[in-house]
Order: C-alpha cells, then sequence, then structure tokens
C-alpha cells in the first residue's frame, strides 16, 4: 500500500521528518511519500493562510495521487479534504477527522488542545461540520505558534500538560492533540495523564490503511463530483 | 453608506446588472458598487471553484475596501467572508447568513432552496457552522445551473415553485432562495405560496445597512485577526 | 415608513424619552410614534406582570396599528409579539428576537445580560422557543430593577460591565442587552470590552425597517389568524 | 386530598362533567372541585384566547386555592401554570406537562394529536420549553374545534383515530391527545392501535396526586415569586 | 393494588426494611411485597455486577409477577427494566426514568447526586438513552458506597447536601437523588436547600400507582415481545 | 498481533467459518482465534438473550484473553463490550461502535441496517448512548432472522437491497450493515447503490489493530474499574 501525505506548506524542509513520523505508525507493508505544495505558507494557523494553502493543496493532489492508494493532508484542520474527495476516488484523509473518530471509541467525552487560541473558533466549526459535537466537551490551546513545538520539547509537554489537565477538569475522558505538528507527543504524555492522548498522525495513518484495505470510498452523495 | 459588492467570478458582464438589483433594496442614501476577481471561475457551485475563489475574493477585498463602510460576497456559500472578517474591522455580510437571521424573524421552520443537488450537503454544512440547525428544516435544489436561472425565467419560477411546495410539506414555514442569481424572485413566487420567500440579495443588504448603521462589528473572539 | 412602538407599561411618562431613542437608531425616512397602554404595570419584571399585560399590548396593537407599516413592543421579554402577529399582517417586533438575529451574524456565542435574577429563566424559555438556544451560551443578571437604571448611570454601567465580563469569560463573543431598559449603554460598554454589545432598540428598530423595506410578513404557517 | 380545577372558560356548564371526569381517574381519597372564570372565552384555541385568559386563570386560582392541596389547569396548553407557580407555594399542574412526563415511561417516540391545526406551532412551542422535543416527534391536529368533539362522538373517534394512526407511522409508540377535550377517548382509541393511548386528565390528576403525596413543590429557582 | 419490589441483590436481609419505606409512600389500598435474587452481588455498583444482576432480576420477575399488578426494580440503574417489559404485559417501574419524569414539571434543570463516582458514566448513558439529556445539567457523586449510607446518616446527610449544593451552583433547580440507598432522605435535604430534592423510592412507587390506576402500559413498539 | 474474537453464542459450530471471515480482514501479521460461551443463546435477538449473555461474555473475556492484544465481541448490539473495558485493560472492539467511527469519515449521514425489527429500538438506544445520533439518520430492518442470512444469499441480498435504498432514500450516504452475520456481503451491496457500504466485522477487525497499532487503551474516566 503507498500513501501519499501532502504537507500543505510552501517548503520540502519537513518532508524527510514527516516521513519518518508516518512510516513510525505505518504498518510494514506501507509506503509512505511526503510532498509539500510548490509554493505556500510555513505554517497554517490563521483562517487567510489556510484559504491560501487550500487549492495548492488540492492542486497537489491532482497532481500526485497517479501511484498512490490514498492521501492524507498533513493539518489538523483538514484543509481541502472535502474538495480532493469530490475529485478523486481514493481515501482521503483528514487528521482531525480520522482522530475524532478512533476517539469516539476510547471515550465519550473528548478534549482537544491546539496550538494558538486563533484555532479554537476554526476547531469549533469542524467539529460542528463533521457531527461530533455531542463528543467533544472541551477544545483548549497552548499558545505555541508551530515552529516553537520542535525548539524546546520540554516546555512543549509543560505546556501540553497544562491544557491537557485543564481539559480533563473540564471533563475530557480522551485528548485529541490538534496540531499534526505535536506527531511524537502522545506516549509522552499519557505518562503524566490517567487519559489516553491521541497522536493525529497516528490516526490519520491508521485511518488510510483500514480504509484502503476494507476498500472503502468517501460517498459521492456528499463529496459531488 | 457606500457597500462593496464583490462579485466571486472572474468576470465583470454581471456587475452592472447586480449593482442595479443591490441598489434596488438599498435605502436612498446608500451607494453600492460592485467588483468582480481579476480572475476566477465563472460560477460557483462545487467546492473546488469555491476554493479557488476564496483567496481571490480576500485579495478583492484587501484591495478595494477602503473607501466603503461594508462588504458583500455577492455568493449564497458566503465565500471568504469569515476571513475578511478576521482582517478588515467593517461588517463583512454573508447572504447566506443574513438570510438566515432574517428569516429566524418571520417563522420557526426554514426550507432552503437552491440550484444544483451538488450545493445541497455543502448548505448542510454551512448551516450547522452557523448554528442554525434547528430552525432549518429542509434544503432541496431545483437542478438549473447558475447561467440558466436567467435564461428561461418562467421555467425557473416554476421549478423554484415546485421545490418550494415540496419544502413547505417538509414543513417549511418561510423559504430563503439559496443563490444570489435567484434575486428578483421572491415576490414572484410569495404570489403563489402561502409562505413568505427571502431574497438573499434583500436579506444581505439590509443587514449591511443594519450593521454599519447600529456602528457594529463582528467579534474578534471569533474571527482572530 | 411609520413604525407604532408600543409601550407594554400603564404610563406614558416615558413615551417622549423612549421616542427619542427610537428615532435616534431610525433611518432619516422612519417616523417612529410612541403609545402606552391605557392602564397596566410599570415595569415587566416577572411573570404576572407579564401575563397581565398581554391583553392590553395587543388590544392596543389592534387600536391604534392603522396607519402605521410595523410595530415594535418595547420590552425584552417580546410580551404579545407572536398574537398580534396571528391578528395583523404588518411586521410585528420583538426586541430580543431581532437582537439574536442580528447578534447571530457578528459570533456564534452570545451572551445576555438582563436586568434581575428572576428573568433567566424567562429568557431561556424564550431563547428555546424562538430556537436559538444552540447559539446562546450565557444568561446573567445585573438585580437593576428596571426603575433602578436610569437613577445611577454609572453604577448601572459598572454592573452591566461586571456581568458582560463573566458573561464573556463563560464564552461569550458579542453581548445582547436583555432589557430595553438597557437603551444607549451598548457603545459606552464597548469601550470597556473587546465584544461587540447590542442595543435592542437599535436591533428592533432596524428589523422593523429590514422587513418593510423587503415587504416581508410572518409566516401564517406559524402566526394562524 | 382536595385538587382545584380551573376551568379556563367564561361558562360554568361543563363544571359538573369535568368533576364527573377528574373524580373518575382520582384515588377514593381525593377530593374535585371545578371552578369556571367570572367571564373569559368558550374554549381556548387561538394565541389570542389564550393571552386573555390567563390573567383570569390566575385570578381565579389566587382567590379559590386556600383550602386546596394542589391546582389543575383543565387546558392542554397549560395556560398560566408557570405564574400560579411563582405565587402559590403548592403543586400547580398542566395537562400537557403531567401527560409528557408519564408518556415518557412508556415509550421514547411521543406524538401528540390535538384538536385544531393552529394549536401544533403552539404545542412546538410549548414541547421546546418544556425541553421534550427530544421525546416528542410528531404533532398532529383533527381539525375538530373543541365543542365539535363531543357532539358526535363515533366521528370524533374516526378523526382521532386517524391521527393517531399517521402519528404512529410517524415513529410514535405513545400517544398523548392534546386537549383536556379529549378526556375519556384514550380507552377506546386503544382498542384500535397498538400503542398506548395518554388521556391528559387522567394524567393531571395523577401527577397532582403524586406531588401533594410526595409532598413536593416546583423550584422556586425557576418559578421565582 | 399490589406492587412487586425486587431487591435486585442476592441477600433478603433488607427486604423488610424496604417493604416499610416503600409502604411509606403508598397509597392506602396499595400492597408492597419486596423479594430479593435467589443468588447475586450484595449491591449494584459497578457496570460488572449490574450485569450479573439482570438476567437473575428478570428471572425473579418471571417468577414472582403472577398476583402483582406492577412491577419495581428497586436500583436507580433501572437494571432489567426494559427486558421484563418485553416479557410482561403490566407496568415495570425504574426509580431512576419514573423520578427523572416527575422532576421534569418541577423544575427545568435536573441535577442528580449519586453514591459512587464510577456511577456516574452510567447515570450520563441512562440520561442519553431515556432522552432527558436537555434537562439534566449535573450529575455528581457523593463517593459514599451502598453499604456506608445507612451507617452514619449524619455524615451521609453532610456529604449530600455538599454535593447538592454544588449541583445546585452547576444550575440544578431540582436534584434527583441517584440511588435508592438515598430514600428517606430527601425531606432531611430539604430543610437545607432552597430546591426540591426527589427520592427515588417514592417517584418509583407513585409512578406504579399512577400507570396501574390509568391502565397504562409500556409501547410494545419500543419494548418488543 | 493475536486478536481474541467471542462469539456469544452457546456453541462453537460458527467458529471456524467466522475465524476465517475474521481473518480475511486483519492485516498478514494478525492472529485470530474465535471462541463461543460455554453456554448460551444460539443468536441474540432480543433484549433478554442480550441480557443473559452478557456475563457470559465476560467471562469468556476474563478466562481467555491472557495471551490477546485485544478482544473483539462479535455481534453488532456490542453485547458487554463497556464491561469487559471496566476489566481489562486491552482494547475491547464492539462492531457496531467501530462501524460508526469509521463510517462517519465516509459520509456524514448514516444508514444502519439491520436483520429483526425488534433490533431498531435497541439500536436507537445504542447510537444515543454512544453519542452518535446527530450522524445516523435512518436505521432498518430486513426482518430476516440470523439463521436465515446464510440459507438464501440471494434473498438476503434482495432484502438488505431493498432496505439500504430506502435508507438512502431517507438520506444515507453511508449503510452500516448492523449485524455481524452480514459480514461479507457489504462488496456485493455496493454493486447495486452508489453509496459505500461498511462490513461490521471488517470495521471492528481494523480498529483492533489501530488501537493495538496505536497503544491506545480505553478511558479509564468511563470504564471504570
Amino acid at each position: 500500500m503507498k500513501i501519499l501525505v501532502i504537507n500543505p506548506v510552501g517548503t520540502s524542509r519537513w518532508n524527510e521528518t514527516d516521513k519518518k513520523i508516518y512510516q513510525s505508525f505505518a504498518s510494514p507493508e506501507t509506503e509512505i511519500d511526503v510532498v509539500s505544495l510548490d509554493e505556500g505558507p510555513i505554517s497554517i494557523e490563521t483562517r487567510k493562510t489556510e484559504a491560501e494553502a487550500i487549492p495548492r493543496i488540492v492542486e497537489t493532489a491532482l497532481k500526485n495521487h497517479e501511484s498512490y492508494d490514498a492521501i492524507i493532508v498533513n493539518c489538523c484542520a483538514d484543509p481541502g479534504v472535502d474538495i480532493i474527495r469530490s475529485l478523486i476516488d481514493k481515501p482521503v484523509i483528514g487528521p482531525c477527522e480520522s482522530s475524532l473518530a478512533i476517539s469516539s471509541t476510547l471515550g465519550k467525552k473528548i478534549g482537544i488542545v491546539t496550538v494558538s487560541k486563533t484555532g479554537i473558533p476554526i476547531f469549533e466549526e469542524l467539529v460542528r461540520k463533521l457531527k461530533f459535537e455531542e463528543l467533544v466537551v472541551s477544545i483548549r490551546a497552548t499558545d505555541l505558534s508551530v515552529p516553537e513545538i520542535e525548539k524546546d520539547r520540554d516546555k512543549t509537554v509543560e505546556l501540553l500538560l497544562k491544557e491537557c489537565k485543564k481539559s480533563e477538569e473540564e471533563g475530557a475522558e480522551v485528548i485529541l492533540l490538534g496540531c499534526t505538528g505535536f506527531a511524537g507527543f502522545a506516549k509522552e504524555l499519557e505518562k503524566h495523564l490517567s487519559i489516553p492522548v491521541i497522536d493525529p498522525v497516528g490516526a490519520a495513518t491508521k485511518m488510510a490503511e483500514t480504509l484502503v484495505s476494507l476498500r472503502l470510498h468517501h460517498s459521492k452523495k456528499r463529496y459531488f463530483s
């Protein structure tokens, strides 16, 4: 099985690292390739950069998908996912949607912890669009920016733990890390918490493998061609 | 008061007609200008054309808004509206959102009738994002394309009436015409129906005047800069 | 355009002041008249005084509406509004319903701040009846009585600000002042808050003008004659 | 135990009959008295007659409640019930609310069948105010007027059965007869249906006895004095 | 009228006490008998003990119901109630469901206070299954075990009051004691609170009498044979 | 990876067939074992047989889980799943919950088609307990019994197709086959439908592999030990 990961940023500098992270979650027989946009923002943290990236994500999918079984868009706002589904008849995976789906089997009150506060209303809208608002009880942010995540991993863990604990106080039974930049942090956080933590990259990888393996396609009644 | 209407299409051929329609709903002291995109699709009827138009709508708003008091995006999918709100501190009006708001004061079961069936899931998602799903009881489509609307007005009225009546059977107490291309049809339809019909262009114009007049701004807690 | 405002109290002493406030929000071509009840309570703050006022509000509407284009009932519980709609085929405006409709375009989490705590369950019920419970996230009260509002405006601002800030902590992105006695306070409050504040008298006036201008009528399927 | 039934009509002509019907549902040790309004409408079938009756229902309750343990307002719109609860510290029973409560233990999809179609939106609003909208799946009307019910009982049964069966097709697992004028019809209908039918007068009587017997009072947090 | 109470525990030691408590709530003409399981857990506080008890509760009902008019299962998780309804055509009463139904007429925001924290998710699921999630605003636990309740009644009152008050802060207008082991505590708690408190044993007894008296049966559309 | 499938029936006659079906969906490196109950019903189609099976399912899980990485209960009512989660710290998979989770990524309106009509209210309650009621728009039954499914596969396909198409008319964008006895039918049905069909055995197998692979555990805040 071959999965194409689209990095929705205008730089290829993280492609190798991301490939390793995705591969670490994949089954042995799954092959991962990562491509980034020809041009575009460095990270998606505002409504504007997201909107600018979307047509390029779609174009990148159309240009590169031929030899792949599934496509993952490597961003927790699931940008462009709906559109690609209406154009290409292969599984197209959003990390947020996949993480919500898997979280819903681990507990019935989900807390989302994302990077910056500007993302909170965007997650609220996404959760409602996806019809998961009965399951999501808390949406919080660390107020990190994406590039800061990797700079000081200890500080990132500390800030994440603080928000995860507040989310637990607000009722969360399971935490969804609401940024693909948080990939690789879940198990570290679980050591300090009594509830499970979902890695969005892990969730996306497994959902891609599941859909390909079960030969399932997105509904054309929702994602019209 | 000066209102900028952005026609989210890559042609200026309808700008004059649209200006007249908007002006017909506006108060005497309101001045309307219509601009279209430098380039873009002829009409927004798929998720893909919508996504491609959005960054250009935003750009057009940023380039042209200076001397205006409010901006209306002339499309019932309200494309780019959220993003412009996060960038410009003036009322930015979506015809769908305005129509829903006004409809909610006329009845408590709203039916939406739009052009093509591909738009139905997009309206479902928009209605949920806007938190109006308790009020909207029916979403239907004529299966016209936007350019066909004006070609044969009698046929358009006939097709619209058919869907409006089905919507009424599904409980609708008020009808929202879910395409700005349907501007000018509401009063004709009301003659044949026992329930009110909302013109999205009329609703958008009045909501723009209302917000400017009351000096109201979109919440920065939702539309972060 | 001529709008009739019904002051649902048994005294005409505030009619002149109210006329000025309403006129301040109206378009130049709109003429406002205010009438009060022949007899009735001094203010509506309990379920009992509301019920006693309602038949008199209806009677006052029936007696006075002839030369007007729309009717506004000057109270945020929207008393009698539904009944008058079932009897008179002109726009009949409730300040609460209008304010909710306009607020819904400014943010997606509305906070209501009203006068006395006894009004809180009444607003909860009204919000559910109007199908806005997904949008309203907070209902609070200053514990002022209506006559106290004007006595010491500085204290009123202070008490309102306190509740607005608590409402913001509870998630509110936009505040609706839940008493027509709070007319004229919104802009003062906005100076001290980062979110928009809706004046119910402004909202009602603009909604009346909107419905008259668009020649819209309440749905007879909901407001049966 | 003594229960006061308030007939919300301006005639005493049905008081004796109603007393017998209520007594037929009551426990042996319960005594029922029925009073009507000094003046008022013959039946409550519009928003206007309901509003006019309410202050008189409240006044009748205040004047007559002294020697009684509970009050029932004999109308399925539960008119004035909330207000009396805020004034008198005894159980005040609405037939609709009681019927909904009891129905909720017999099935999880409730159908309401009322007299006239004008009552449908009023029931929709009442059901939402009472927070039973998840349980109520169907609201229908026979299009009888209250006085017609008793004139031709066979025809009434026939019309009721027709609507009950349609309600069952819409999912109803239990039927609530939405008019106290339908008292005494439930058992006849059950003979022809496979689902239980709730008599609103029976439900109100038993709920009154239950609350008095358990010495329970309405919450002052909702029904403020 | 004869009511069979099934004590879902494998000991008859509390049968006499429970008979007295149930009889204290019953009408003079109602006769109560209590039976326990031939074998089973001492108390139901985990998902496992509940599941083990259920087939035995059903078996006990089938073996003993012959001469009774209604059956009450003496546990606030309402274990086995649905199943017995599908097998026996008599009212089968769950204390939680009955308490919720009666509470819904006293206020519109219900708080549940149960024994141990492990019960909280079980109540959340039960409340949703029963379709009362709009009415229930708070579910809390004392962290007592059932056997501890009676050991030190003063301490139990103290712990219950603490949770009732927190529930009131969370909005509760009426409290439902979420364990039949709390029978007899409601009136003591009401002395220290401003809101009503529902005794689940009282509620179950009165609902049983109501259904028998009104000759009502559970819907076979929900509880299939 | 080793997965234990518990066949919740008192016969081992289908164990081999079921092992083959599960293995057909599993990754090459996954090993499946199927055990049935020492004693129990032949199939779970009523509330009573489900309740009787549950303690034995739990017991079977406790006795056999040692050398396995995850447990699947082979029934679409997910019987005993919650209880086993509270006792064993390994992924415990319910086919219904897994299928709902995966379906939610393929469309936003799910239709469930199960065997017998008696199962419909049970699915309604399960869907609400799992908090998927916003996503599930239709629940239908073929009125086959489980043993009939395999007897005449052509007739089963025909009956399934009939209900799938009605479900699609009711809005379904994706179909979930609501019985593990329907394993192996999905791809045949997809040939005749325009929407995807989820095999509950396939979904359960992939969700088990996903949770084991991501080292995820059910939340102890929901499934208390």
